[in-house]
């Protein structure tokens, strides 16, 4: 619709550019040139020296035919190279895949071919599985081997190495600044827990409103924050931190491998106030306290994705110093969509009450436009009474383009004009949201839903029980019924029968909620560390039929 | 251009929606309920009832039929109605023209008749000027009086009274949403130090984005930010803070009437902790501190605009407790576009340095795109050496539509592709900028610059002195030379004459430029109280037309 407003008054140079995170690095090399942007070790980068790296890396790429769009691929863990490409790959106006250093070759030579990827760079650490992942292949490809005094030498996959690569390039390149915000700046595998790994299209608007927003949600914006990099960039451009730290002009502390022994030590050597994990770090965090620690006057910033941290834990962290603020996201919204947002009246609240009140998946960022927990059919959001079940739909600029090649996954994606996160979540009466499950993983018994997750929690607290999943097995009269599987702590093996485990979870929740089978196995997990219910289903099928549980003609309905 | 990652990968509304600070405003509801977001003497109300008014608002304009496009004009100080109108009015789809109260009423009638304002809020306080701005429109206009304890009665302009204009809204209206990131949201006039006021046409891009920036530059995203209202929310929107402070759920504070005692005030009844102002505001601090000012713990945040203070009135500011920032903006920009953003390094600096260092303008803010000092003709940038002077361009998303109804002062201010700040700077070694003069003051006598700012300081230091101004007067031998109109302290009119100005001057300048003339005369300001050059120029020409000292055909290049 076209106002008075609008009469001579179109968008140009002076008053339009598209959004990105390029900007920001710009912007640093600016105000910040001789602040420590880098340290990794014994080396270091100011923002000038990081940005001029992130040129000649843009400049080296071009000169080797990239072009506009083309995959460029990096395999590598939280290193300066990897820092650089964040910035240099989209320089050169190419599209930056970080591949997950936990995959195996097959899963890596599949990600290789589907993302037409056309140069490869590759941490000497990782140079074996590039080497059998090209093999799977089976095609030439550009590899620049990146080599590291951290890393024992190992033969080269490539031809070139990552510095010769850089000297190569001219002082002063072309950068290739995006046409369009709506360009693709990344391409980022999700791991895959219901099959073929999808590659989610990032773009340069998303990119750039999710950096302002992490400034926000981390509150990044005063003095100098240093950043430790926990955090993979190989998820979801480490929820694009790497360009929201340039924005602020933030000091960043390499991690080659995350231990609780190499948090304490950075902390201590470089005065570190902010990071980012998955739930496994903070119990690293738990389990390592150095004797001689203090906690900070100010305490540390922490966000937690992945699954929330029990209260304990919270209380734990608190004690020792760390602020821990859970987030919740996914790759498909680069990285994070929600926040459990303090609230000062909570302050106010019991101490047991507050820390449950911590573990919550919360409220939508500062930049994340809509949120609702809803029936995924008719979208009629489900009640504010902490009970009432939905599924998790997002909307807005933070939602990627799509699935790269994939048009059917992304049309099932984005089915209704919402994106479907596949997680089931209750909305608390103060609008918190609190995830309950992943709507694969419900159990439908006798028309009740049953929360795998709730089965779970009630295994773990049996003292033998090291692991456990809760799947749905068909069952003739209920429909579906639970089948857990568990895995025992090693040295109880064989002193505890499926009987005993039934009866515990009975004692402990509504019959129908207790599982009828127990399987006792190793539990299969994906490379980031996510139970892959898919497989375990399966097998429990297999394991039951073949055993006579259940009959010979039930399948999955995967 | 379109490459792999477009194919099948568009916009839609999952993954896209118009940039815009409402979004803001609907979150806060959701994540702030009952947190207190406006306080206005003994009123106060919550987020919930804040965005329930807001919606009120907009339904009561678009029953009153207002129209997506229509111009809806406000005449009030930083009420709780002022700030309502921030949302209700761009939620209604109008464009919201916030007046500047200063002005007199032949102003207020030009711009309601420019802006072809539909419907007008007048504050009562402003009841008698609007009267009269009306009788200069000459046609009818709906009006809506906005009643407020904290004022006197007086008789009604319009018919409708504002809370009666709410109450017959419906309860939860159909908001319009923006149709395109690029719609207007609001229009500005600036105060016309050259001529006409000119209405800038602000976007819900700009505005969104602005309002994140805001909250990086002024620290915003802690705890509870307690925002004071002394900048007018009539100058930029108040440079979109109160978009910004939806972002974070801060508690405002108005103000009807800036004073020293009522800064103090709320500061000791409400925790102040953020507030902007002009650097008038910044000299009522420092006359006003109470007997009993202890500084706050954490220093509150000021950004300060307009001229920068000189160090040692930061010096006095820091001594009590206030950590004030100097940033450059203009309604062009949608208010800031450079803040002087302080540096670790500077705390090493002997005192006077580093206070020098906190006057300068700075660089450009985390969501300025492009700044240069610059030849405004080759578009070639000087020297990093803090003495070549050059107009100060920004181009990116911050910059204004255009300005309204007046496409060839839109083409002027944004030749060669970037916007006109129309300010002399120089650019010292770190990027840091500084500004000598507006480029219309520019003073080229004998083909040199002289910085009219540069003498009306030394003019300044002299005892007698109360204000100056250097304006540039013709001369048949150098072309221009500087002329100062003087004002002098009400108790040494008559004492000084112009040859012992003249003298003081040159014992602290570089002969050519002292000023040639000395004229004693009151100075000529804007309603904001910006000197206005051009009349001071003009009736400095009469002046000295008048009493020979130069020849009757010079005239004014204006």
């Amino acid at each position: 619709m076209v106002t008075k407003f609008d009469r001579e008054l179109d968008q140009r140079a002076a008053n339009y550019q598209p959004l990105t995170p390029l900007h920001f690095l710009n912007r640093a090399e600016d105000v910040y040139p001789h602040r420590i942007a880098i340290i990794h070790g014994d080396r270091s980068y100011t923002w000038k020296e990081y940005a001029g790296r992130c040129s000649k890396l843009a400049g080296a790429l071009i000169d080797h035919g990239i072009e506009r769009g083309d995959t460029v691929a990096i395999l590598a863990p939280n290193t300066p190279a990897m820092l650089e490409a964040q910035f240099g790959v989209p320089m050169a106006g190419a599209v930056l895949n970080c591949i997950n250093i936990r995959l195996d070759a097959a899963a890596v030579g599949f990600i290789l071919r589907h993302s037409e990827t056309r140069l490869l760079f590759v941490d000497q650490q990782f140079a074996e599985v590039a080497r059998a992942a090209i093999a799977v292949l089976g095609e030439p490809i550009t590899v620049v081997d990146i080599t590291d005094p951290e890393v024992a030498g190992s033969r080269p996959v490539g031809r070139i190495e990552y510095e010769s690569f850089l000297a190569g390039a001219p002082d002063t390149p072309d950068i290739r600044l995006p046409l369009s915000e709506w360009d693709a700046i990344a391409l980022n595998y999700t791991s895959g827990t219901t099959g073929n790994p999808k590659g989610v299209v990032y773009h340069h608007r998303g990119a750039y409103l999710n950096a302002l927003g992490q400034l926000v949600n981390a509150e990044l914006s005063g003095d100098v924050p240093v950043y430790l990099w926990t955090l993979p960039l190989f998820h979801c451009n480490g929820w694009c931190y790497a360009w929201a730290l340039a924005a602020v002009g933030a000091t960043q502390i390499c991690l080659r491998k995350v231990s609780g022994a190499a948090i304490y030590d950075a902390i201590a050597n470089h005065d570190v106030t902010h990071f980012c994990c998955a739930p496994t770090v903070l119990s690293f965090l738990i389990e390592s306290v150095p004797p001689s620690w203090v906690p900070p006057a100010r305490p540390i910033r922490v966000l937690s994705g992945g699954a929330s941290p029990p209260p304990a834990v919270f209380r734990r962290l608190i004690e020792l110093g760390f602020r821990v603020q859970h987030v919740y996201g996914m790759t498909e919204m680069h990285g994070v969509a929600t926040i459990c947002q303090s609230q000062e009246a909570w302050q106010a609240l019991p101490e047991e009450e507050h820390l449950v009140h911590l573990t919550r998946q919360g409220v939508r960022t500062v930049v994340m436009n809509e949120m609702m927990v809803a029936d995924p059919n008719t979208l009629s959001p489900v009640s504010r009474d902490g009970s009432s079940m939905g599924e998790i739909l997002l909307r807005g600029n933070l939602a990627m383009k799509g699935y790269f090649k994939n048009p059917s996954a992304t049309e099932e994606a984005f089915a209704g004009g919402w994106y479907h996160t596949g997680d089931l979540a209750v909305v608390h009466a103060d609008g918190y949201i609190e995830i309950k499950d992943r709507s694969k993983d419900i159990i439908i018994s006798g028309g009740e839903n049953i929360s795998s997750v709730e089965v779970e929690d009630v295994l773990y607290e049996h003292p033998a029980v090291a692991g456990a999943a809760v799947v749905a097995v068909p069952d003739p009269r209920w429909g579906e019924v639970p089948c857990a599987i568990v895995e025992l702590k090693a040295d109880m093996a064989g002193d505890i029968n499926a009987s005993e485990i039934i009866s515990f979870c009975r004692a402990r929740l509504p019959g129908f909620k207790a599982p009828q089978h127990v399987i006792f196995d190793s539990l299969a997990r994906t490379a980031t560390g996510k139970l892959q219910k898919f497989k375990l289903r399966e097998s429990a099928l297999q394991h039951l039929v073949g055993n006579g549980a259940i009959g010979p003609d039930s399948g999955t309905t995967e």
